[in-house]
């Protein structure tokens, strides 16, 4: 069904570098534990996964930020790691800890039984909240869908959980590749039927999150993480329904290869906080919009430190489109509400083209 | 007192860019976990801080490897965080978390009341070792002594122990600048007299540990960083008794600002494993020596694929002398000493000269 047109469509008019009357703005976590109305239905829903799960919660909580703030896109409320729970890896969130998996991956074995889940039906919660959450919309600003990049959704599937070392799946990788790749091409396979069903179901955007993809080598990078995400961007049906739909690559840590990001077909690049945006820009501006690149920390200091360095990187970034603002990281917990009003205004006030 | 020439000086050579034999290697952490005879000299002088603290058994677990493996350089074992311990915050370590301050700093009166410690006095230890050591070295390689950068060791005042976020001191950086530089001043301070006590006592190289350089945008980690890790350079008796004692700077995820790093006098950068030494000699290696760059995770995975990627990094590096091999990170407690021996003799046999 073909849809109405966005009402703000700046975010998606700043992805392909069109002009725009000011620089679109989102935030990594939006829907988020700073925000006292999460929190309720946080409580409300029992754990992180059956909010997860449930598309009318989840709808709920993609829109709530949307109603304090003049976001320009909304982003689905989910999980990166909804790819191995539908494999059956028992995905569960310990406090402190973060997300674990009661059956990680420990042999080939484990990866040959591995099967590529169906969205419509073994993550049928994701399309469902999707479909959900564009009717509240209706249209206002575009929807982001997501998924976690296979190998961040390896490490956590190898090791188990969170790690600091990445020892499991590094060793993996060094001793025994062909496995490893096998492994990462199920999961390339599964990302994109995943966001596929995403864009049918009418998410305007879909972005790949590479938390991870910092701690490797640069050949490793290149051959475990960044060649899987490029797979990915040429499997997906951006044309669909007529519809052009922009994509969004984002590596944390990533500064040292943003030519080799910018190459794979995305739209746009994610920036984490530690690369000047005008150096990124010099880069590969010409080619893919750039998305940043706020350190998440500035949030804690005053308005007028807030409103400094949001000025700071709209003039390192300088005159002319291709700019979403964005927190280089998602947002902190403990964040005040009232600092991320500052935010948003300050972004819309200070780019007035 | 004039030293004797050392028997091994092809550390101290490559750091100087002079012609070796071989590519000299050292791995950080090098006195550790790993090793099975360090385990038992660690549950004899009972936790980590009475092992750093006792002079002969510091010396003992420095030369363990040594007797091990052909290192071409041993480092004071020690600990980054000595002057901060010094300085009165009562450092203590808990399982599994890493180093702990009993009294974190919480406000601009704590800094205030913070006095820079008298190395001979305060950390007496530290150089004790240093005599200790080098006397039973007997010059058959070079001694190198370190110190944490001024901002590593801040974060961990500030935190109060190790962080994921930084979110209270980077709360500090962009909320109350003109607090966090009185406290950084202070550091790097205290950082020249610990170092030139180390100097004078005789070690033959100086390295500053920036493991949380990384976490910043590129302005603040010039501002808050950098700039004491320069004041520090050139504060450092690098002449003392007519020697020229070489200096090596390591940041950590530091790769987008080798250009910076190389410019503040130091003779050597030292490389995670994200950047690719080829391109980081291109970058800066016409000024100074590079030191790196194998990821530890490889240790993990069979002496083929050690060699491997020895002979990678090897070549990559290219012809000439500059280089220093080492691992971009320090070794993990899980790796086989069998490993380590491969590594080393990896590095010697493959890249005769």
């Amino acid at each position: 069904m073909p849809s109405l047109p966005l009402k703000n469509d700046r975010f998606i008019r700043a992805l392909f570098r069109k002009p725009v009357d000011c620089t679109p703005v989102w935030m990594m976590r939006q829907a988020g534990r700073y925000l006292p109305e999460y929190r309720k239905v946080r409580e409300q829903a029992g754990d992180f996964m059956s909010l997860c799960k449930n598309p009318e919660l989840a709808c709920e909580v993609t829109l709530q930020p949307l109603r304090r703030y003049e976001f320009d896109a909304a982003i689905l409320f989910s999980d990166i790691l909804t790819i191995p729970d539908a494999m059956g890896l028992g995905l569960y969130f310990t406090p402190g800890e973060g997300p674990r998996f009661e059956h990680p991956i420990t042999s080939k074995a484990d990866i040959d039984k591995l099967s590529i889940p169906d969205p419509l039906h073994d993550i049928a919660y994701v399309p469902d909240a999707v479909t959900t959450i564009k009717r509240e919309l209706n249209q206002s600003v575009p929807l982001i869908g997501f998924s976690g990049s296979p190998w961040t959704l390896a490490t956590y599937m190898v090791e188990g959980g969170s790690s600091k070392t990445f020892s499991k799946i590094k060793g993996l990788l060094y001793e025994d590749p062909n496995t490893l790749h096998a492994l990462l091409d199920k999961l390339a396979q599964s990302v994109i039927q995943y966001l596929n069903a995403q864009i049918h179901a009418g998410v305007d955007c879909v972005m790949l999150f590479d938390t991870w993809g910092g701690v490797l080598s640069t050949p490793a990078y290149a051959a475990f993480s960044l060649a899987y995400m490029e797979k990915i961007i040429s499997g997906l049906d951006l044309n669909y329904e007529d519809r052009n739909i922009p994509t969004i690559v984002f590596t944390k840590n990533g500064g040292l290869w943003l030519e080799k990001i910018a190459a794979i077909g995305c739209t746009g690049v994610g920036l984490d906080w530690t690369i000047d945006i005008d150096i990124a820009r010099a880069r590969i501006g010409d080619k893919v919009a750039l998305q940043g690149n706020m350190d998440p920390c500035v949030l804690y200091s005053s308005e007028e430190s807030i409103r400094s360095e949001v000025k700071r990187i709209l003039n390192s970034y300088g005159e002319g489109s291709g700019h979403v603002f964005n927190l280089g990281h998602g947002i902190h917990p403990e964040i005040s509400p009232d600092h991320v009003a500052c935010f948003v205004d300050a972004v819309h006030e200070l780019s007035q083209h």
